[in-house]
């Protein structure tokens, strides 16, 4: 059994030391480009803890866990052209850096390579990983397209925003901890639980990101605040805010959004104050603890030795900020 | 064993009975618009077919048979944004129906769709026929790598090119034919054969599309005549022409291609007319005889019952005209 720091160095040096190159090279440079990027490296690292809790041999699930975090930024690249986004992170997205012919193409050949990982998969676990990745991926693909379709429609409810988000982001890191899971040899009933813990996490995980775009800082948040106000995208926030408003305020608010003779900043803080007022951030606070909590729950669920499950633990309290 | 036209039924009828939908039905759409516009089905006979030379199961091949169609499908979808195409075989593309957006989405669906066919794959086959795939998939990028970037470029040499064309066009129809062997239980021998024929097959095959553009007909082609003179493509025959062109009607040539102010019609005929002055046809009918005869010599080689390569044999001499 590995302790979480351990994990964390092993997929850092796995993700690092991927051999991503080849001929022609300008097919290859932006795929190590947007990998060396960086980032969390949160789906990896639900792979091995995942498997980490059944087995003594968590590193033999680094390949699909690569191809996790592989497939994750492969979707980064082609949403970045899709949203039109130049930046990532405050660096040039692949879009942004090599227009969008090169950013199809890298992102395709990107995908390709998650599966040339997962190809490495031990083969007594190959058809179980594969049949999940193949699952999972067309799930996110579903995500992305429901949130694409919810730009130009402003009869989003909150159930179609959360089986959305279930989708784009849930669903990939459910997939991650399963993925780990198979490989451990976690029985059905405990493949169960991780199930719901990583989709619970995942909801509560979004969700916290939807309301630190509004409360949070730039530092917390990894780019400026308030992007989602100046997008009027349909977040948690502002469809609970639409819920709670009376007719007058709803008009206001909407008017507000869509008005482009206001300044960014301005704009920002009032909508802030129509936040505040309709008490949107303590309905976001107390829905992201209530997920978050049944994420836990379903972790003291599993059968298995309570410190294995720790590294796992600390991984899902650090992500939400709640280990301080 | 089956006959030709007994798989041609088999691939037919597996291609429409694909089970294309889910939720959001946007999303699924431009897959099934894609996959049922049809075409030749060339790859997944290529695989069948290989399959039926050593198996009396060739039908077990049909699920990574369709994956690879709905792959070359796929790249399509994603070429057609790439090069800006409104139409492909005078329908509207997914491209020019739906939009950029889509078009990249749907296609990425698209790839992972292709996945979760090849995941049907009986199971002691599935390791080799994956590695096969993800190394093909590559490849062919690797390939509109090259060809995208062989447009900027005024110096590409003929060994560049066949080298491209080799990427993009054969190595699928070699995956898909070797992924057919693998099935079949074909040995390294016989598999090598046939990766030499499906290779020189697909050179043949790209070369008389080059040759089309210029001398055949609309119907032959599929679409209008000198399309690639008109985008100043470099194919096998602006290749040749330059090579054997002195410095006066290279300079000629040249000029004339990027000339906008002269009628398609008139540029089109004045290049034909350098062409037939150089022997370009001549040169391009001796290499695509040559490609096709180094086919059949390893189709020859195999180690098979004459017989049960006679239906190979016989798709090969079709797709060439040679049936005749």
């Amino acid at each position: 059994m590995y302790t979480l720091s351990e994990l964390q160095k092993a997929v850092a040096d796995y993700m690092n030391h991927l051999d991503v190159d080849g001929n022609p090279h300008s097919l290859y440079e932006p795929i190590a480009y947007s990998i060396g990027a960086g980032g969390k490296r949160l789906r990896p690292m639900l792979t091995v803890l995942a498997c980490n809790i059944f087995s003594d041999n968590a590193l033999l699930a680094l390949p699909a866990a690569a191809a996790l975090e592989v497939f994750h930024t492969f979707t980064l690249l082609h949403d970045d052209i899709m949203d039109n986004a130049p930046t990532r992170r405050g660096k040039p997205s692949v879009y942004g850096k090599w227009g969008t012919n090169a950013a199809i193409l890298s992102g395709d050949a990107m995908m390709i390579y998650s599966y040339k990982l997962l190809q490495q998969t031990p083969v007594e676990f190959l058809p179980a990983v594969l049949g999940c990745f193949n699952y999972t991926a067309m799930t996110v693909c579903e995500g992305q397209q429901c949130d694409m379709s919810f730009e130009s429609r402003e009869d989003v409810s909150m159930e179609e925003y959360m089986d959305m988000i279930n989708k784009k982001t849930a669903a990939l890191l459910a997939g991650s901890t399963i993925i780990g899971a198979i490989q451990g040899g976690a029985d059905p009933q405990n493949r169960q639980h991780l199930f719901v813990f990583a989709t619970e996490l995942g909801l509560a995980f979004q969700l916290q990101d939807d309301l630190l775009d509004a409360f949070g800082t730039e530092a917390q948040l990894g780019k400026p605040i308030g992007g989602d106000i100046l997008e009027a995208k349909k977040s948690f926030l502002l469809l609970t805010a639409l819920q709670r408003a009376d007719g007058e305020s709803r008009k206001h608010l909407l008017n507000l959004l869509h008005d482009n003779t206001i300044a960014p900043a301005e704009k920002i803080a009032e909508v802030l104050r129509i936040y505040n007022h309709l008490g949107v951030r303590e309905v976001a606070e107390t829905e992201i603890t209530s997920h978050f909590n049944k994420a836990m729950e379903a972790l003291d669920a599993l059968d298995a030795e309570p410190e294995r499950i720790t590294p796992l633990r600390e991984l899902a309290l650090g992500l939400l900020g709640r280990n301080k």
